[in-house]
Formats: C-alpha cells, sequence, structure tokens
C-alpha cells in the first residue's frame, strides 16, 4: 500500500458502485447480497495485506479478533469503532460507529429503507476473518443512514474452519 | 471532509465497480463511456469541495487551470502528476502520473485492451472543470496498465462557457 486518499473520493466512488447495484437487479435484497459478497472478496485480498502490515499473530480468541477488526479499520478506513456490547459467552460482540466514510453525505430515499448500503462492510469482516479460518455472521444492528444515533455491526462466531489441507498431504 | 482513507481500500471499491459495469454492458466501448460518465457527476459534486478547501479564486488562464488540476490530485488522491507538453498555444497539456491508485496491483486481461480502466479520472476533470463554466476534452495518451511507462492524461481547451443566468435577471 502505498499512500492514502480524500474520503470524499471514496464515498463518491462507493456511491456509484450502490447505484450500479440498484439499476442492475430488481429488489434490494439482492442488491444487499451483491453488496455483502462485493465486500467478502474485498476481505479475502485486504487480510493478506493487513496480516503484512501489522505482523499480527493468530488470535487465540474473540476478544483479540475484535482488537484486530478494531485495528483495520483504523487502517483502512481511519475510523476508530468502539467494541461493546459482549455476549456472556464472549462469543459475539458490536462494533460502534461514530461515524461512517462510506455514508458521509449520502441519503436514502424511503422506499430504499431496506438497502443495507454499508454491507460490503460486513462482507469485508466475514471475508477477511474466514481467510485465516475464522467463520462469523456480522450484521448491522444500527444504521445512522436509517436515524440511529450511531452505526453498529454485529459479529457473532460460528466455528473455526479446518485448514485447508494442500493436496497430496492428506 | 472528515479524513483521508488507505488507498487500497479505494482500489479495490474501483475495481468492483469497473468489474461490474463490464458485466453489465455488452462492449468494453459502452464501460468506458459509463466510467466517464460516473467521472464526470462525481467531477461536478467534487468542485464544490475543492473550491470550499481551496478558496481559489477564478482561473484566468489554462496554466492555472493545470496547477488546480495538479492541486485537486494531490487533494483527493495523494498523488502529484507532473504538468507537461504544453501546446503552443498555451491550450492543451499533460498531466503525467507515476502511479495511480486506481490501478495498483490491477492487471488487464489482453481480452480488455481496449478498456480505459481509470477513464473515471478524465471525467471527474472534466466534470469539474465545466461546473465552473470551462469545456474541456479530456484523454488518455498512455497508461501504465498498457505496458507504458508512465500514465499521461491529456487536458484541451475547448470554450468558456456562458454563465447560467438565473430567471428573470436577463
Amino acid at each position: 500500500m502505498l499512500h492514502v486518499v480524500n474520503s470524499e473520493f471514496l464515498t463518491l466512488t462507493y456511491g456509484a458502485l450502490v447505484t450500479q447495484m440498484l439499476r442492475d437487479f430488481e429488489n434490494v435484497d439482492d442488491v444487499n447480497k451483491q453488496l455483502e459478497r462485493i465486500g467478502y472478496n474485498m476481505g479475502m485480498r485486504l487480510i493478506e495485506d493487513f496480516l503484512a502490515r501489522t505482523s499480527a499473530p493468530r488470535c487465540l480468541e474473540m476478544r483479540e479478533t475484535a482488537d484486530r477488526i478494531q485495528q483495520a479499520f483504523r487502517i483502512y478506513l481511519s475510523v476508530q469503532p468502539t467494541i461493546s456490547n459482549w455476549s456472556a459467552a464472549s462469543d459475539e460482540f458490536s462494533l460502534l460507529f461514530d461515524s461512517n466514510p462510506l455514508t458521509e453525505f449520502v441519503e436514502l430515499p424511503t422506499d430504499l429503507s431496506n438497502l443495507r448500503y454499508s454491507a460490503i462492510l460486513s462482507g469485508c469482516i466475514r471475508g477477511a476473518l474466514e481467510m485465516v479460518q475464522l467463520e462469523v455472521q456480522c450484521w448491522f444492528v444500527q444504521d445512522q443512514l436509517k436515524g440511529d444515533n450511531v452505526t453498529e455491526l454485529r459479529v457473532k462466531f460460528v466455528r473455526r474452519l479446518e485448514e485447508a489441507i494442500p493436496a497430496g498431504e492428506d
């Protein structure tokens, strides 16, 4: 990674992507799925850069994972979500965002109230973690775009994945 | 504008937009046109932020315009193109880029050799300048994605546009 860019350029580029998706797909659920899928693929790419950049060792428990996700948001989007609302079993937490660079100056028309505009972010988390053998669910609980005070992204541990065994070594 | 973001996130987001366009349109020429159009709309938005941020007065000649475009690339994409290759009449110049944050890690397959991957940039310039009553042409002369040593974006003055006269004041 060579440099940082102004978030406004990203905001508008992402807005163009969402707009294009809304043109392409008949219903908003499909747009949500596609944005999530795009994010998933991005996450699978970004994790390599993240690991190279941070030399982070493997997370042994979800509290470490939460810290790394927080760190990734700081690196890639210059926002620092607060980690909170841990479940009793420590397998589920929330990331609370005061601001979201993807949605600056964005206003959703009322007929798009089901659009998960920032679905790319939950997809990114899911894709990145899957590359390090961690399956999670990730979804928006609150969203400033929908009038909530904060944007809340929930992450829930599902399971550890088996390491892929290279062909010929099983 | 609140903050800067890591260019890798932008690179991947823009890549997703181009990929989506390639799925949507039958031929590459249409993709080029659409990317340019998206950039044009972005430029019309970015110029407001640029003018507010820089308090720049109106450009009286193209050499000033070139400096402002250079400044805008520095602000929004953290790259500083070199201004060169002025025409004798000083109505045409090139922006030379050593690197382009939109194309980091991007490789074009050979069947997409006609794709103007970064067409959003020429669109941005055209859209932004049109908002300040300056019509230009803007096109890629060289592109590192196509194997050239630099990426060269050419800007040519076409004409000054009439100020729109508010209704009732003509």
